[in-house]
């Protein structure tokens, strides 16, 4: 199935669960309509109903989507019914940011180790976990079999941290650093860019 | 313009920027295509054709496109030919690791304020700038006309720190608070979230 959908398709389906658990969560909806979810997003409804047509029939005529049920089928789309165990690389203030971050709770995620390679770093405790030393990364997500990483290391580390990732067997990175990774088409990689979201609201705004 | 032209549009012209700036930084190309420029960032030919074709006439039947000119035009329709002074809020871990973020560099934008409420934190140096206490926020946003502003708070802060933001002047917000924030249609708001991203890649990871 995951070669007949284009990627851009998926990448949007996240946006719909948050926005859909924020109904649920914070509005108390029982139901939607693809109307009401893209006024929310800025995404037109005929765009949202024929994203999520690819993976069946979620809504019905006249009452629209059952929100608690479209979350659990996206989470099952997405393959968040589990948590997945996230190794960090980088204790420096990102990540420890990263750490303190409170989003990934109930979303799927969890940062269950951490590596740098500052020796003063090594062996300190960074929210609930010990930061270790770079040595024990590949040994580690060999024998948890982990499969999601985050990068939190400056540019010029960035690309060798990856090579390591993906040798011992990493297929997701979420990079934070500002450079083009070079990975294995099989690896997927994603980059935190905040220049990105900013540039896109400069458009709008009087020079 | 802006008013004609799909916000969705507008959020991918920054991907082709980045692309772009890459490979005349990075691969020296003098022209490209848009399948090309497609294959690298996962998105149709079809579609980055018809999204610049809102702006105007940017490449050649046969020689494609001129990347340093399609950068040149990119900048100038997103606003980034003078740099956007940027106020950011919040001087903890991930204040501290965006103002060590060596992407924002010639993209548009710079950090020259920050501002936080911890008493032991204000008047200390970060990155070359001196962090204030937040009872200056809102005269610094109107004495410099500030229209930018990054959000580096606790979700129990943000929505506070965003109604001062906005009524000061702010008019584009970039938040990395765990919340939606409620703002005036006016101003733009969008949210850095790692997890959007990291469950855009679990939908090819097998379980």
């Amino acid at each position: 199935m995951a070669n007949e959908i284009p990627d851009i398709v998926i990448g949007r389906l996240p946006l719909y669960l948050r926005a859909l658990t924020y109904m649920a969560q914070e509005q108390g909806k029982i139901t939607t309509s693809s109307q009401e979810l893209g006024q929310r997003l800025g995404i037109s409804s005929a765009q949202i109903r024929k994203d999520l047509s690819h993976f069946g029939e979620f809504g019905k005529q006249g009452t629209g989507y059952h929100v608690k049920y479209l979350i659990e089928q996206l989470r099952q789309i997405l393959h968040l019914e589990e948590e997945w165990p996230v190794v960090l690389v980088g204790a420096g203030y990102l990540g420890h940011a990263l750490g303190h971050y409170q989003g990934f709770k109930h979303r799927g995620f969890q940062i269950k180790w951490i590596f740098d390679n500052d020796p003063d770093k090594i062996g300190q405790e960074m929210d609930g976990l010990i930061i270790q030393g770079m040595g024990k990364l590949s040994e580690t997500i060999r024998k948890e079999k982990v499969q999601v990483a985050v990068i939190a290391v400056p540019a010029t580390t960035a690309q060798a941290i990856a090579d390591q990732l993906v040798e011992a067997g990493i297929n997701a990175i979420l990079s934070y650093a500002p450079i083009n990774l070079q990975a294995p088409k099989s690896v997927k990689v994603h980059y935190s860019d905040p220049v990105i979201l900013l540039q896109r609201m400069t458009f709008y705004l009087d020079t």
